[in-house]
């Protein structure tokens, strides 16, 4: 049966639930901290050595990292990755964007965020990448071919949540209306 | 024909380069000065709203941004993506390890680097994603199944430079080793 190591207050790692919800496959969720060092043990880094979640075990000894690389491995003939090969690199372009250009600003915590001095520009390239995705979702229903999909999937983990990392999506109709959109697919669970 | 909308001593936009010449595929490359705004007017965020560079024009109208979407892209059906599906993942692992975890630590320039303060840190994380590769290479040839593909490319980009970023790979003899390797490729071209 497929494990995901991960955090359940992980965005990253709420992807690869969410996906394999969506997908009613079975597996196991070995819960992990990664507050007290528990991605830096030896069995660890020997499944992921850059010692991250989400990690996917296949079978025992078989694993992968990163979770938009797990998502492309589950969604792999499923309604939830295109056929067309456009469209399949249309669905890796948003979820390079979100692992470049979104999740680093998006994910922040700013009441312990090592990197206060940084704040207001970290903050303004989170509201660059927002900007981004409501241009696209202004008329576009979903990121590719107006059907909802991995590339959904990985935006949607932090974007819901970006109002706990102090984001206001007031001035983001688009995105709001993509939320809601996102929430009502078969098989929805919300994160934690 | 193609066209890569690109800047040449961008290691991101060299990928894209190299990939073609080992495919030998014919491309017109318009080269786009991103220090004097040229990624930012309207035209240009038309093609990529994200307004970065490489961006590919299949045809007019029709732009794929991301570097390494386009080279998941271009290489579909070529020796340089694997067919086993789990393979197929864990290149697109190692390219999102690439813009996630080593990317944005290893392209600094550390003279005008607006992040100053923060440089140990950075470097810190930076030596850290050397360190994976250098594990790795160390019992592989190539990042996936012992071949190059587009991983190798996606990686080898800021990689084969990062002393320009001050990084030292005296202390990575597996990964010098493997640069070789690239470089031995057919079709290969230095950047710039």
């Amino acid at each position: 049966m497929l494990k995901v190591y991960g955090m359940s207050f992980s965005g990253n790692c709420y992807k690869v639930k969410l996906l394999l919800e969506h997908l009613q496959r079975p597996y196991q969720w070995q819960e992990v901290d990664i507050m007290t060092g528990a991605t830096r043990t030896s069995d660890f880094l020997t499944m992921n050595p850059n010692g991250k979640v989400p990690t996917l075990e296949l079978e025992p000894g078989k694993y992968l990292p990163e979770s938009n690389a797990i998502l492309y491995y589950l969604a792999q003939e499923t309604p939830y990755f295109p056929t067309d090969s456009f469209a399949q690199a249309d669905v890796l372009r948003w979820m390079f964007f979100e692992q470049y250009s979104h999740e680093p600003y998006i994910a922040m915590l700013p009441g312990n965020h090592p990197r206060q001095v940084e704040l207001p520009k970290l903050r303004e390239k989170g509201y660059g990448a927002l900007q981004v995705m409501e241009q696209h979702l202004s008329n576009h229903d979903y990121c590719v071919e107006n059907r909802y999909s991995i590339a959904d999937i990985a935006l949607f983990a932090y974007t819901h949540v970006a109002a706990d990392g102090g984001f206001d999506l007031g001035e983001f109709p688009a995105i709001r209306g993509w939320v809601d959109r996102v929430r009502g697919q078969e098989g929805f669970v919300e994160m934690g």
